[in-house]
């Protein structure tokens, strides 16, 4: 994943994911909805919130790793599974938002908390391929979220799903969240 | 600088700054142009090339630090001067695309070239705090540059500003320059 992909991510009426579940984890929610549309590099770049049953619109796109070395490169690589597995009808979005104090350490400082302290990668890695993963930026495009965290599994790693969901919210680096929804999808369309 | 701010760039018959010199170093040029306008946060979201004596637009955000450590991070804090000093009539834009092969590596293997093999954090530090320094990201905006560098100094630092390009055009980071352009320019307005 060399260029980065722009994604549109609508909640409304429309969509090929159902909402089956909202929980307003931390900080202010969004507007309820009945489905999420996902569209890739532009596609949607005209729609707005208010027009054709649509209640919110997140943008964000994926970039070069930040934290992983090269190790941790090569075994993610190995590991991790496509998004858009037929099997995989279940997904996760959750939005998250970090402290003005998360933004203002250095580089190593944050990568010591991640990796080290809360071992975000080595604790996502224990859960590839089974669930599929996909990290969009968005704080620099003045969003209400710095992330948006996407996930698709198959049913039969519901469980896991909520053990790393689980261990992440409870490590040191989610100290730093301040905002933080979880919108669970089946895709039906 | 924590909340990221954003900035257009036009290059056109306005703006408080007049070119002065354009070299085309690497890679594909921009059409020459008299004046460059910056204008942050938006200001100028409605402009467009082609209109208003515009021949070309740059957008750009900052962002949090990539590379730098806690240390380096402290030293950059207590040398580095602001943008918009009345003494710092002179200025340089110097966009950048680097390859996909920089993009590919992983964040030690980048930090690793930037930092310990080109220096390219404690080679800026000597120049400071005489000429001020802001990076612009743009590679996730669909921009036909990765960054927009930005510098401002004061005629007696001119000699100086060479030798910091110069510098770090030698170094191994450049070699994943596949695009630069060095527009030089004067505050007169």
């Amino acid at each position: 994943m060399t260029s980065p992909i722009r994604v549109t991510m609508t909640g409304g009426a429309r969509g090929s994911w159902r909402v089956t579940r909202t929980n307003q984890v931390t900080g202010e929610g969004l507007a309820a909805v009945d489905r999420l549309a996902v569209v890739e590099d532009g596609g949607h770049d005209h729609v707005a919130a208010g027009r054709d049953g649509i209640s919110w619109v997140l943008r964000g796109y994926t970039s070069n790793s930040r934290y992983t070395t090269a190790a941790e490169t090569a075994e993610l690589r190995a590991k991790q599974a496509d998004l858009g597995r037929p099997e995989a009808t279940l997904a996760a979005l959750i939005p998250i938002r970090k402290s003005v104090e998360w933004w203002q350490l250095a580089q190593d400082e944050r990568r010591a908390i991640l990796a080290e302290q809360s071992r975000h990668i080595s604790i996502g890695l224990e859960y590839l391929p089974g669930v599929a993963r996909r990290l969009y930026h968005c704080r620099e495009l003045g969003e209400p979220f710095d992330f948006l965290t996407w996930f698709e599994y198959p049913p039969s790693e519901s469980g896991a799903f909520e053990r790393l969901v689980d261990r992440l919210r409870a490590s040191q680096e989610w100290r730093y969240v301040t905002r933080e929804l979880d919108i669970r999808l089946i895709r039906d369309r």
